[in-house]
């Protein structure tokens, strides 16, 4: 449990590997780089996808699902993208295999069986996508075309974390047509905000939201946003990107429109996704040394209530009080779970679920049913309080809300006092060895100054933040003249 | 519009080709075999989700997710299986394309990035769940395991059709592993009535429940139970199976647990699914010459109002009260559009709703508001009714209610009248000839029977029916003794 989980302080890196594990949200697989998704890492994914899936409705989008497989030519018809994915495309090259007369009992690819084109499996689904709107847009008044797909992606990486970077992993991917440069460049904006909103109120992590430089940008987009969040260990991870594709896929696909004048114009469009690495973010933000440390929008059990008994009469008149307990918590919706286990001891069941991030705890002894009080425990501050029976579901609902603030606060807290302001190149270094976290700095806006940059410390831009006001400086490697800052960190 | 919808009676496998794709169900993609599920299709399969997730959560189930790729090691371990599997494989050998020298901005398979072993794309998960459960069980405290999947699943497909047979498809599948023989038998048949009570309670499509013959049993299982429903031309559709494994795949995977006892047992195991197919089912059972008919519990739109007026007053007059029925819908949780299009004509937006399936449809025009009538149509029996405003919102949902019941019992209906006894070979064939449906007949047992009918008839065993009473009889090809009827049917 606890005890064996290695320390943050100790080594960053390991302590989430084990966490992921030792906490049951996922671990690896037989097949490189591909992850399963356990049943309690899945349910907090679950209430992810469910406000997502509710925001993006919300503000008019529908789901569809669009083919696993991209043919070859079609997925190189957009030349910038399919270069910028084309070195992790799993490709499928046969559709049968038979019997291997050399191994009894065994198969072997049917060589007779080979597609006469390539299929590549998606890493992100523009291709196929616009390939199909082709067929669905004529005029504008088909216009626009806002949908989502929830859907798995492959991308085939060389160094793989769960979570982090799979080579299989889940997202959502949003994919929108509209008749104006305007359109698309609001819905672009638009989404970003939209995950800002749902990584701030749902997750409690604070984002700064901004755009990519060329270098980071996503292939065949013209501009991408994203929302940068920071981990507890000074190091960035970009936790949702939102693009503006210009009208490049739809040239690459030739998707036209009459617009109101009868005059044929290419559409232009948007695309957006967050992914199961949503799920990385959220650990390293919050967990701490004991475990897991959920926020309560997104906890499975959002409650537990661990009886502390001796006798079997003890068991049975606490059972009896927890099972009232557990009915009026599910009237409010609040999920509750009563460990009534006989196998283990209520400290065994107290690490367990402190393992697990559970946000609240309610102990039950004799004692407490003689006092008519109930210990609660809040496992984001580790604090305790002794709470009358009577108004303990109250009290419940209240501090859940309070433990969604407090996460966010304190998310907030770190993150801002982690982005540090530097004038010069040895306070650039001198911040990433000894503090980490946002560097903010003026740079001089080339792609040279950036490699070299990254070269020298592997921090890369995260970002050019969109509140960034003007502000006439120098770049802090070449010392040209630079008109904002930008952020840099080590990243995910 | 439906003007131009082939009829049922002319050729019905056209009507289905053609009204899934003018309906905006699903369409035909880039990638032999895989389909599109348009937004209003994949509306409908969220209903399907989100109902079936309910009912698998209410009974003891968790959601996970587990690998889309096999390695061919894995894959093949379970004999029976994989053998079944085999030919209809997508194999993914390389993972990496390059740019083409001889052809500037096209790509090619990196012939250097060749798999050492080749992943299959999952056909389905007995072999990569399984042999993670290898990991997950020790003890008999750790059981059972008790999980389903949301996800896509690939079968090379040579004859695809949409929704009823494509090479892609999404599907959930639940595998579960228990200490006892009885436990997963009694899990298979619980999940088998748990698809049933599905279909027929909010699909409103009877099945009949029952079990395979060997012959149609799934590969690796040792008894599959299934639904059967039978569509409009008298063909039947398997809706969902719910398999028995035995120690199969356990063995295969060298599964095991410590029992109580502390002795070493292999688990036994289930598996079931239902897939996009019953998008298939759907459209067959109901819907007309005219398009779609929805049950009300599935249909995105439940009631649609459509304005009927010549100027402008007349149409702000008329909005009014329909935004008013809108919110008092909503309300209700009652989905509802107000198609208040000015570039359409109420006739064509009556066949556009009526071609979509939208089960109840309110007309409003100045003489209703004068009237403080409404006209409310009904799309599956066509009917219309004028009723007060007051209570048009009490009625519809009152309709809404008899038409899931009406279209449950119209085919009801349908499907026990064309479920035929015969006594002999000549009868069993002038009802396939001539009637269709369900031929219940004796079966001398034997696989070659089976195979002997089926290739003198098209028609195959669908099911040995759960409530089969034992009955003295002669195999009606033959002539054998038979204790029971089976229920024979060509299918889909």
């Amino acid at each position: 449990m606890s005890k064996n989980l290695t320390k943050r302080a100790e080594d960053y890196s390991k302590w989430y590997n084990e966490l992921v594990v030792k906490a049951d949200l996922a671990e690896n697989s037989a097949v490189r780089g591909c992850m399963i998704i356990k049943p309690y890492g899945y349910a907090i994914w679950e209430k992810m996808q469910a406000e997502l899936d509710r925001m993006f409705k919300e503000t008019g989008h529908q789901n569809a699902y669009f083919p696993l497989f991209v043919p070859k030519s079609m997925f190189e018809a957009e030349e910038k993208n399919a270069e910028g994915f084309a070195k992790e495309c799993a490709v499928v090259t046969h559709y049968r295999l038979k019997n291997d007369e050399d191994n009894p009992g065994k198969l072997k690819v049917d060589e007779n069986a080979k597609l006469e084109e390539e299929l590549i499996v998606r890493p992100t689904s523009e291709a196929i996508i616009w390939s199909t709107y082709k067929g669905w847009v004529q005029s504008y008044r088909d216009l626009p075309l806002l949908i989502n797909q929830w859907a798995n992606v492959v991308r085939w990486e060389m160094r793989t974390r769960l979570f982090l970077r799979t080579s299989e992993f889940l997202w959502q991917e949003g994919h929108t047509a509209h008749a104006t440069k305007e359109e698309a460049l609001e819905e672009t904006e638009k989404m970003m905000h939209v995950y800002a909103d749902f990584a701030e109120q749902f997750m409690a992590i604070p984002v700064v939201r901004g755009t990519k430089t060329d270098s980071e940008r996503f292939a065949g987009a013209e501009e991408t946003y994203c929302i940068e969040a920071l981990m507890q260990d000074g190091k960035a991870l970009q936790a949702g990107t939102s693009h503006f594709l210009g009208q490049n896929f739809a040239k690459a696909f030739d998707v036209k429109f009459a617009n109101k004048e009868g005059k044929q114009e290419y559409v232009w469009g948007t695309s957006w996704g967050v992914s199961t690495r949503l799920m990385g973010a959220l650990v390293m933000t919050h967990s701490d040394d004991l475990g897991l440390v959920l926020p309560p929008n997104l906890a499975p059990i959002q409650v537990v209530i661990v009886p502390i008994f001796k006798t079997e009469e003890e068991f049975n008149v606490i059972s009896k009080v927890a099972n009232e307990l557990v009915s009026q918590f599910k009237k409010l919706n609040i999920s509750v779970k009563f460990d009534n286990r006989t196998t283990h001891k209520p400290g065994f069941k107290f690490a367990e679920w402190e393992l697990k991030g559970v946000p609240t705890r309610i102990a039950i002894g004799p004692k407490d049913i003689e006092n008519k009080t109930f210990e609660v425990a809040r496992r984001d501050n580790l604090t305790k309080e002794i709470v009358s029976s009577e108004g303990v579901i109250t009290y419940i609902a209240t501090i859940l809300e309070t433990i969604q603030n407090d996460l966010f606060s304190k998310a907030l807290h770190y993150r801002d006092t982690h982005i540090t302001e530097v004038q010069n190149f040895e306070e650039f270094k001198d911040v990433l060895d000894h503090k980490a976290g946002f560097v903010s700095a003026h740079w001089d806006g080339t792609e040279e100054t950036e490699e070299k940059i990254k070269e020298l410390t592997k921090a890369t831009i995260r970002c050019i933040p969109l509140n960034n006001s003007l502000e006439e400086g120098f770049c802090v490697l070449t010392g040209s003249k630079s008109t904002r800052r930008v952020l840099f960190a080590k990243a995910y």
